[in-house]
């Protein structure tokens, strides 16, 4: 497991005073760039190699809501993962450590072309040293 | 089933080339409120008899890339809803009429404070009538 | 000069209750988009014929804050433009006519290895002819 | 003058695979607010005690291109204030400093209303401070 950090921003919040609800899809896209440049795996250099992780499927439940300012935790963590595939879960903690969202995202790999095509060999490499 | 319409921005679009998929959640909420507003409710309304349609769950799955300027279709409808809740289910179609997102919302009301609260009579009237 | 018309969304709007203030640059991409198609220049044939209007400067002033729901109006006129740039002038108006923002952007024409390059003569006939 | 970091973030991009002229609205603004935290004024009570920096005008001018994942580094200083009125300046920094985006913003104070209102005695204090 990762975890990313973020303060919440003004621009993130609607007319309820809340951080809008669309705010989790930046904060688990950004938890999971982290999270792969923290294996060792730098979103830039997939990308310039020729593959892109398309998101498949994004999924967020809202338990508590989100307010301006709060110093939020991402955590993220690879729940499975194929040769073109990968599945991410997450849960976002409040300021005061409790849950506001939980959600995942899941992922095809393609090539630059929008093509589905299997990862490559080195980034499945890293992926699996990880997962043990 | 409503159907709104919108023409994909160019600031909705990331460096793959299509729009990024956070935009969904942007068409879904439009596409609901317009919705709303064509069974005769208006969001601001609900909003000063104070209510709120508090989002609780969001998903989104990917099925087609949508590009920079094309006119999309979002398709929205009820599914189910009860004094306290909603639920509604969305296509985006592409300009092409293949089908690019599938997805749902559910929602519970909330008062001003965001508490949890059933809502107003008057809005489960127009949302009766409409269901049949 | 030409309108384009918006209606303001939710996700539009911040804990003040009003449209973020960032919502005009989205507004006047839109506009200069629009206008543009009203000329018979579509932006996307524009990019595929390998020129971008990349923005070089953008100006917004603020006079009224603009609410959820309202429809709004982006008047866009070009000012000044030549082979290589483009400077357009914007007005936002409110639903009950006042003005809400004043701006402008600047752009400057690049090729699509983002260098400076004039604008092909095609483009320069539709904007000569436009501009009387 | 402060320095806040920022990562360019992959939402952030657009078609033409580079930040999207909107962002600088965005990079600002959390400059602002951390420049005004490092002060001792959180924005947040600014807000709780009745007030609002709302913003009268904002201005970008961009240089170079601001690429995904590079760490930007903005710049903000207060040029001039007064009772009811504060005018900072900016430039955002590439990863290699070079000098990608220079502008400013102009606000004018507000109570919860949107009414101009002069700035409280407290907020006017840690600004003279800082000024020198």
């Amino acid at each position: 497991m990762f975890v990313y950090r973020h303060r919440v921003r003004y621009f993130e919040t609607d007319k309820m005073g809340v951080a809008h609800h669309s705010s989790f899809v930046y904060w688990f896209e950004n938890a999971r760039i982290e999270f792969l440049r923290n294996l060792g795996l730098n979103y830039s250099d997939i990308e310039k190699s020729g593959f892109n992780l398309a998101v498949a499927e994004v999924n967020g439940r809202f338990l508590k809501p989100v307010f301006f300012d709060e110093l939020i935790e991402v955590e993220v963590k690879v729940k499975k993962f194929g040769k073109a595939f990968a599945f991410f879960e997450y849960r976002v903690l409040k300021e005061d450590g409790e849950v506001a969202v939980k959600g995942y995202t899941k992922h095809i790999t393609v090539n630059s072309e929008l093509k589905k095509s299997p990862l490559p060999e080195w980034v499945m490499e890293e992926l699996k040293n990880f997962m043990e």
